[in-house]
């Protein structure tokens, strides 16, 4: 039994168009309809036809749907859940795709009252976007979270669950609140921190920006790939999520303090334990799956 | 006209490993011997045999050399260079692979008086070591930096960049203290950077070990990965190069304080600049072939 028969994506990026594209590929009997805000957008995803349907409104996109995933930046969400009110059937599930949660599902309940709202978060994507971009098999192996909201009826988030399943994701339950704190850690801390270093490299004037180039494969080209990532996504993380990511930032300031002393002072030894300690951390990415075991990610070396 | 035709390499791990097999393969005429003061390593690197000869005491191995490269960590180069000191013929150029390059040069001078020194490092690498990690392409299209040092015949450092391009990769002339600079931020800054957030995640109490790794494909894992790197060369390098990484270090700091404040203060627009901004740098990365234009760097989705 599909968990699903009519599916219906607003919002037809990289998240949007790997849904669709992975819905087709996984359970090709659901129905996918689609909408985007940007008539560009749904151009394109025409022409892909990822969607059986894209519509030209949000309301004649979810007007028949069982379930409807709101892929927009987080800071549209509201907007994008007020946009489709009118027509939402009241037996319909909403859900969303954000890295943020606890602001996502009041900023959806404020919008949708009486409706029935599973806040998710698959933790999967690459550094591009836009609907060209997805691809069926973005989700394979990833985690998805849910966050079911109190107040919900039970089989509505187990429903949710058993779709990202089918899709290929591993599931897991959780608050929203613990979850923005887990994200602000796994996701949103290292955005913040390769968006600052790309950023200071850049704005050297003694080094040029083409010896930072250049000389990028010491390190600093594993920054610029999430430091690529799409900017309107991550000023609406940062502001969601503010209270979590301050406290991480600030944790990890002062470990990097600690360290600046322990170069300051020649303290060898600590250095050694540290970066002998992070090893593990590498190694259980690595058998867990997350991550390609191949050295340098498995770029090509040819 | 090959530039030397009696290579010695002492240190037999993923650079010295990748040198041998990289001569091997592209210059096989040319005879390549190898030293490491590990015997685990010597006889591991005698059965996959990328050397003609491996000897067991390092004066053998530079007997009758044209080219010594010392293959050690940073803070080992001096003590390399001494034991190669009286065996060294006195036409034979001593070069190195160190990450920074104005300490590594004053102390193959000191080792060596009157000999030819000239220092290089090649921008490349993995997240392995060892002799088993090595291979024969990896400076193909990278750049190597040769830092020649005052006093020394002017063709040594010509014949040192023509082994180099032989060997696949892009050579540049810089002073060994300007070499510093650059690679302080483009490579050690970034992989303190590393150590620390992967330190900082694996400390936390409320997040667990097991959410780190389960979620870090949200950007986390990119980080990991040079976190995962051998640790005692990073301990030489920080110390070896303490100056310029403080200094980068410092201004890395200060630009974090500036987002910290943006992202407390709300001011969506300015962390939307930063992050406009920094997609430039990638695009010239990818432009100049020094990454994987592939997303997730090529990694493998299926």
């Amino acid at each position: 039994m599909l968990p699903f028969a009519r599916v219906t994506i607003i919002g037809l990026g990289l998240i949007g168009g790997s849904i669709a594209r992975a819905v087709k590929a996984k359970m090709p009997t659901v129905r996918v309809t689609g909408h985007d805000a940007d008539p560009d957008v749904r151009e394109t995803a025409r022409a892909i036809g990822f969607c059986d349907d894209v519509t030209d409104t949000p309301g004649a996109a979810v007007i028949d749907a069982d379930l409807v995933i709101l892929c927009v930046h987080v800071g549209a969400i509201g907007a994008a859940a007020a946009a489709i009110a009118e027509d939402l059937p009241a037996e319909a599930i909403v859900s969303d795709v954000g890295s943020c949660k606890a602001e996502v599902a009041r900023a959806m309940a404020d919008a949708l009252p009486g409706h029935i709202i599973v806040p998710a978060h698959p933790v999967a994507g690459t550094e591009r976007s836009g609907p060209e971009a997805g691809f069926a098999s973005l989700f394979d192996n990833r985690w998805c979270i849910v966050t079911p909201v109190e107040g919900m009826p039970e089989d509505a988030a187990t429903r949710v669950a058993e779709f990202w399943r089918r899709l290929g994701a591993n599931v897991e339950m959780m608050a929203p609140d613990h979850h923005d704190r887990v994200l602000a850690v796994t996701s949103h801390l290292p955005h913040l921190i390769a968006y600052t270093i790309v950023g200071t490299a850049s704005d050297l004037e003694e080094v040029t920006q083409s010896e930072v180039i250049k000389y990028s494969a010491g390190g600093f080209r594993d920054f610029t790939r999430i430091a690529a990532s799409d900017p309107t996504m991550w000023r609406d993380v940062f502001l969601s999520n503010r209270e979590a990511v301050l406290e991480m930032l600030q944790r990890f300031s002062e470990d990097l303090t600690a360290l600046q002393r322990a170069i300051r002072w020649g303290k060898g030894d600590e250095l050694f334990d540290l970066f002998s300690r992070t090893r593990d951390i590498r190694r259980g990415i690595i058998e867990q799956g997350q991550d390609d075991p191949a050295p340098d990610f498995g770029r090509s070396h040819n």
